[in-house]
Order: C-alpha cells, then structure tokens, then sequence
C-alpha cells in the first residue's frame, strides 16, 4: 500500500507532525503535559519519603506513560513517508529511548532510571511551539561550537595530557596517606582542580603537594581561557557573518547592516 | 480635583520626583540616609549578640522608618499625576514590597526579613545622583542581556536538561549510601558541579562516579564558555552600534556606521 | 639650596633613578635582591619551624633591611627636585609603606607582618629593567578596566544589591540551625556561591535552600559573563584603537596596519 | 660514512618519520599503541588492588616497552640527518624522557611513575594522522598566547604580588588557631580562593577574615576576566589576520585586510 493511496495515514501525518490544524496543537499540548509529567514522575519515585509510600501508583503510572508513549512511536512509524529515516532521526532515536527503560526494568531491576532521558523530549517543545527563532539561536551556537571542534580537541587532548601527568606527579608527592591512593584518584584530584571546582574531598597536605596544586589552580585559570576565546571569537565572527551579505548594485561595495535600504557609501537603493 | 489647578502637588512633585531644587536635594539626601539605615538595623537585627540586647530599639527604628516610608509612598501616589502608572513602576513596586513585609510581621512573625528587598531602594541613588551616564551603561548590559535573550533561554534549557539526566545516572551510580539519596539531591549536586562551585558536601565515592563526575567538569569547562562568549559578542556588536551617534540630515534616523557617507535608510548624503 | 647648584644631588638622581650609568644599573640590580631578600625574610619568619629557631637572626636582619630601605627613602626624597610631588607618588608611598611597619612594630606587635607591602616595591623591576614595553601592556590593561570602570561600577553594585537579598532569604530559609546564624554570614555564604569559589564551609541543608543555591549558582554562571564580557570588549576596542591612527596623505582613508607602508586602498606610499 | 650512501638509513627514515609508505603507516600504528598501551601499564601499576597482584608482570611488560621505545630512540637517531638536531627538537626531548625514568628507577626507587611523561608521546598522534590542520589550530592557540605573553606576564605578576599580600594580612587576621599557620599556607589559600578553586580545607573563621576572603573573592571574579579577555582578543585578531590570504602579485608578501585593493607593503594593485 503505497503512501499516496492511504488518505488516513496523510491525515494521522498532520495530527502527529505538524501543528497547523486544530487536532495537531491539541495533540501536542497533550504530548509536552505527558512528557513532563512521565519526567516528574521518575523524580518523584527517587524520593524516599515519596517512593516508598506510593511505589504502586507510582509504577501503573509509569507503565501508563510508557504504553502511551509505545502507541505514539508506532504510529508515528505508521504516519511517516519513510519510517527508517525517522527512526534513525535526532529526534527518533530519542523517542525510541524514551520507551526502552521501562520494557528492560521488566528484566532488569534498576533500569527505568535511564527514563529521565525523556526529559530530552522537551526538545520538541522548541519544534512545536514553532519556536524556529530559537533553533536558530541554537544553531548559532552549536554553529560556533563545530566551527572551533578541532580547536576544542586540541585544547581537550592537551588538558587531558596535563592531567595524566599532573596526576602522576601529585600521586608521587602526596601518596596514598594523604587520600592520593592511586593515579586514577589523582588525575581526578587534578581535574577538579584544573576546572576550578574544588570539592575539597581530596586536597594536598604536604608543602610540596601545595606548591604543585597552586601551580596547576593558576594554569588552570589561564585554561579556562582558551575555550571562552575559541567561543567567543567564532561567536563574533558568526554575528560579522550574519551581517554583511549583500553587495550594493551600484557601487557593488558590502558590509550593509541587515537593516539598511540604501547604500551607506553611494546611497543607492539597495 | 484637576492635577493642573493643585500648585501644591506640583510643588510636591517637584520635591520629591527632581533633585533640581535645594529642596528636592535636601529630600533625596535624606531618603538615601533613610534607605542605607534601615537596611542595616535588618541586618544588626538579625546577628544574635546585638539583636539579642537591642531588640526593643531595633524594632522601633524599623516601625519609624517603615512609618516614613509609608507616608513617602503615600505622597509619591498623591503627587504623581497618574498613580496607577507609577504604582505599577519598576520602582513603584520596590517602593511598595519596602514597607509591606513590616505592616506583614504584625501579622506573620518572620517576615519582616524581607526587609531586606529595601537594598533595592538604593537603586535610586543612582537616579537622584543624576548619574544617567551609569544608567546607559546599566542600559548596555541590560541590552546586550536582552538582546541574547533567546541565545540565553536555548543555553539554560539546554543546561536544565543535562542536569536532570545527569542527576539521575548519578543517583543510579553513587546511590543513597554515597548522599544521593534522590533524584533532586542529584541535580542539586551536578549544578553545584557544572557551575564548579564544588562544595563538598556531595562528592562521588565510586570510580565510575568519579568518572561520571569527571566529564561532568570537563563539560561544564566547556559550558561555561557559551554563556561568556553570547555576552561578549553583544556587548562588542553593541560598542560597536553604539559609535554612530549621527542623525541623518533628511530622515533623522540613527544607527549608522562610522565609514557611511550617505544614510541607509533614505539614501541622503550625510 | 637651589636643586640646580647642588652637582651631587643630580648625581645622586642619576644613580638612584636612571639606569643609563654603571653605578645606576649595579644600584638597581642590589636593590632588587634587598627587596626580596627582605619579603622572603618576612615569609620565613612566619614559619613555625623556622621562626622559633633563628627568630633573633631574622629580627636583626629585617631591621638592617629597614634601615637601609629608610635611608634609601630619605636619599630619594634629597635627590629628587620636588621631595613632595615623590612622597605623593605611587612608587613613593609604597616605598614609604614598605619602611613603616617595622618601626610601628617596635611600638605595637604584631605590625611587622604588613611589611609584605614590600612585595609591591618589585613593582620598580619592571621600572628598572627598562621593561617599558612590558609597562605599556599594563597600561592596556588598566586602560581597559578604566574605560569600563563605570559599567564596573554598576555590575558590582546590582552583584551587591544581590548578596544582600540572596543572604537574607537564605538566613530565613536555612537558619542558624544550620550555619547561616546571621545576615553578613548568609551573606558571606552568598559571595562564595555567586563568584564559584565554594568552600563548602557552609551548604544549604533543607530542599528549599538547595533549590535557592542552584538558582543562585546558574545566576552566578551567568554573571561571570558579564565582567568578562566588558573588558573583553574593551580589550578589542584597544587593539582596534591601536591599529588605526594613521590616514592616507592621498585618499585620506583610515584603517591601516601597523606594517602598512602604502595605502591599501590607493596604493599612495603612507 | 655519508647520509647520501647509505640506502638503508634513507629507507629506515622512510619508515620511522614518514607516513606515506605501507610500512611507515604500519609502524605509526604500533608506535601508538604501545605508547597507549605503556601509559595504561604506569597507571595500572599504582593502583593498589592490581599492583599489588600483578606487580611482576606489569614490570616486565614496563621494561619491554622501555627497551623497546630506547631501541626506536637510537634508530631515529641514526635514520635522521642531523642526530644531535632531532636530540634537541621537541619530539626528541620528549621521546629521550620517555625512557630515562625507567632505566633511573633501576638506581632509584619510585623513579618510574615519571614515566607518566611518556603520555605526551601521544601528541605524535597529530603528526602521525597527518592531521596538520589540528596542529595549525594548536598553532592558532599557541601564537595567541604567545602574542600576549607580556600582557600574561604583567598579569601573572600582579597576581604572585596580590597573592603574598593577601597571605599576610590573612594569617594576621585568621593566625595559626584557624589553620593559617603560616604565610605559605596563607598564601595556598589564597591562590585557591582567587582562581575561585575553594577546597574549602581552610577558610576565614573570623568575621573579619569573612569580609576579607569576601573582598578577595568579588577580586577574584574581576581578575578572571582580564586573562579571559586577553586570550579571546588575542584569537580575534588572529581570525582577523587570517582571513587574508591573498599573496601581492609583486612583492609575494600575504597579510592583506579583506578589503584591500592594493598591497600594503608596495602599493601593487591586487
């Protein structure tokens, strides 16, 4: 049965994916309460003083929003031109781990923790308040953010070297008496010193130890640096970009804001 | 009664609306003496060795200045010639929430700490200062912070979501014998971490946990870069727009680039 | 005494404040290793296990320090034209501040450990290794944070206004039971919250003031930007300052590097 | 015996430095594996559950990989051209330290965990993976870091200056009864509280000590931005100087702006 011949599934396409009938908005109002609610709910289960008193309703609700939500990713297999490419979409392959928790919890105790994934559904809030401003928004940065990727892996390989070895050094200065008990441990002492954050779980004791952590708190504040930078400045030039596109006829010189008419230097109409 | 035919509500205006007069002076001094004094006696007020010997004093000091600020918000209504927009002001409404939280205490015990929101009174110190220089400046962050708005919204969701996820695999990996005993206790940890204010009250126990944690660091080092790169490429754009001060000779209108000859919106010679 | 009769004073201010001449430069260069010679004396005798031991022999030394640095302060008020245009200066209070301590010391205990003030004289290294290229970049700096020193201004003013209210609400919310036992202590705690330090010497305890603390964190995460943002932005506009100064002699157009040596519009020789 | 008449080094040089052969990309492979491999071996080892059980094997799996990396030392030295230039370079330094570490730890006991160095072997992945565009990233780091090293250096040693003040006047306050038992310590504590790190180890007990830490703090957060707005206007410019690739047709020399017309440097028209 070919797509074209089926006028339901046509039909069943505007509901699920589009929102520019009445049945399409009520539907996804419906969706983002469901899955805000399906999110609450995991959160909710977690809490002692919660879990334990209402661990049934808690459960049957769960289940209820996992069967709901099974029913809507099948017919949005159904309603879909070419369901392969839906299910292997962004967008597909979380809905499709938006269900799986719940199914493998029936084998394997534990898993539907995994459910907060479903909070990754809200992205679609963005697509169906039609929010395309925003994703453009979104775009930018990632934009900014894939524009400097081999930058951000040079930056990470090169911070990743600094706590190997940074690591390696305070495991020999500090040792295992003062809670250094392995490499591993100390590498991840210099990661959270490197990024700043400092718990205090583990900190040096010996002269040496903080001679060595205050070198590495001052690197990493030249560090953390290099990446607002690389940020900043693919930002700027994203913005630059973003501005100047269109040459004057006339004079055929660029660099016009994006509200301009007339040519800033010949005063042609643009 | 007309606001016109009132000299005296003109008068009043004129005292307590402008510093042009000695007598607005004289009343915006003593009103600025009044604000930064009743904000410490909440303060005083709330340290045990003082607010335990003076507590009578403390408490008819804030009833006086409570009283004054009640008569001052009394006059403002009067004097103003539409109340209604003024009452619903920006600094209308602080300069109600400054005297509710007192006439409140009688009432509900404990309230009166919310006193505290009378600091935000200060913000007229500015005003009455006449530094309308700060305000533009106040005005360019407040702009470029408006202006990166959505940019904003896009970054804080996106961060909302990576917390609830991953305080759930938290929960799942350290669990309550660590202190995640929740959901919630989760997240609250992974934004203490992603912000790296890292205090050590929670902090991951197990090697997978500090695995976890690890990259959770490594990606706030990242995440906080976004936020001071959006900043920073508007405040640039927004020096940069902030150069051209010319109006066009035929149209009037400003924004245009330091190097434009002509106007771009009506094309005049400049 | 006229300054201009007297060839021994304008000796004096060649050794002391130039470092053209031999004698100048060896001057210089033992100055230097006094000045850290007498911090690094300050730092050790702070040191239990050192301090107790040679206490008479640091004592002894710091006062010969002392003793030379005054009379090398008396000896740069006689060689200098205008004594009272130096004592004002900023080289000539730090080098007043670094001699004081020890004598108020002899008066009241304890003043001697403000001679660390004497770090600051290094600041003369800079001076004295003809580093002014070195100073210049300084002056970027400074010149940066001064042209944005009243965006500065209302930045730390709102970040104020902020700590109190995030300080007061806090108090009410978690309470001396917990830590916060007063205002200026939830205060404090509000600094260390908002800048990321996080000590973790004081942490929220109930739901409601974790749920607070991760608001405070996200806004300081934003705020961070802000001051980043501003001398970023002053920074570029520097470097773009410093770039262009320069106009063509045939088309009289701006915006040359600073290698240019033709007009890269016209071709004109600059 | 001459480079040019021996067949064999030219072939050995093929394969060890080059990659465009199948046997050099083959040995490029191994290379990195057992430097992977070695680094995974030094961090095992001090991981107390499994050193202690396999501390036979993974020294001997040390020592075959230390014999190995010294006999492609000497083959690289004897492939190249110039040995003693290759000893100097930086891969040569970094390959020589490699290997030393274990043959000290013969002489000398815990010697070996500087084999941790090896880990920065690992950056000759980029050179192996012909990924010359992501050393010309690091490059485009690199240079805008080396462009403002002196703003860096003037930087670093105002805050080395700040931090010994600030040391002193906290142990004064604070004092050894709240663990500032000396000036060094102070000193740690306040490198930690600057770049915003809080262990939370020590921290201000007294009210004055608050009010300082929270002085030094609200610095810290300013201080932060000035390395911040360094690098990032530093990589601005950089992008700027890099959108010019254009080479005059006279001189040959590239740097040109985008809007240029003719060369900076002899006027030709591009």
């Amino acid at each position: 049965m070919s797509y074209e011949s089926s006028p339901w599934r046509q039909r069943l396409h505007t509901v699920i994916f589009e929102a520019d009938t009445r049945a399409g908005r009520t539907f996804d109002a419906a969706l983002i309460v469901c899955i805000v609610a399906s999110v609450v709910i995991v959160v909710l289960e977690s809490m002692e003083s919660i879990g334990s008193r209402w661990r049934r309703e808690l459960f049957l609700a769960e289940m209820a929003f996992t069967v709901l939500f099974t029913v809507e990713y099948v017919l949005r297999l159904v309603a879909v031109r070419r369901p392969l490419s839906y299910a292997r979409s962004f967008y597909g392959i979380i809905d499709l781990l938006a269900i799986v928790p719940t199914w493998l919890s029936l084998i394997l105790p534990g898993a539907h923790y995994f459910l907060t994934i479903r909070v990754l559904r809200l992205l679609r809030i963005f697509r169906i308040l039609k929010l395309t401003e925003y994703l453009s928004e979104a775009g930018v940065i990632t934009g900014a953010l894939r524009a400097s990727r081999r930058k951000i892996s040079v930056f990470l390989f090169t911070v990743l070297a600094l706590v190997v070895v940074i690591g390696a050094l305070m495991y020999m200065i500090e040792g295992p008496a003062h809670g250094f008990d392995s490499i591993p441990t100390s590498m991840y002492w210099s990661i959270v010193t490197l990024t700043t954050v400092g718990y205090g779980d583990l900190s040096p004791k010996t002269p040496l130890g903080k001679l060595l952590a205050s070198v590495v708190m001052i690197l990493g504040y030249a560090i953390i640096a290099v990446p607002t930078g690389i940020v900043t400045s693919e930002l700027t030039a994203a913005r630059g970009r973003g501005h100047s596109r269109q040459a004057c006829p006339a004079c055929g010189r660029e660099g016009h804001d994006d509200d301009a008419t007339h040519c800033k230097y010949c005063g042609a109409a643009l």
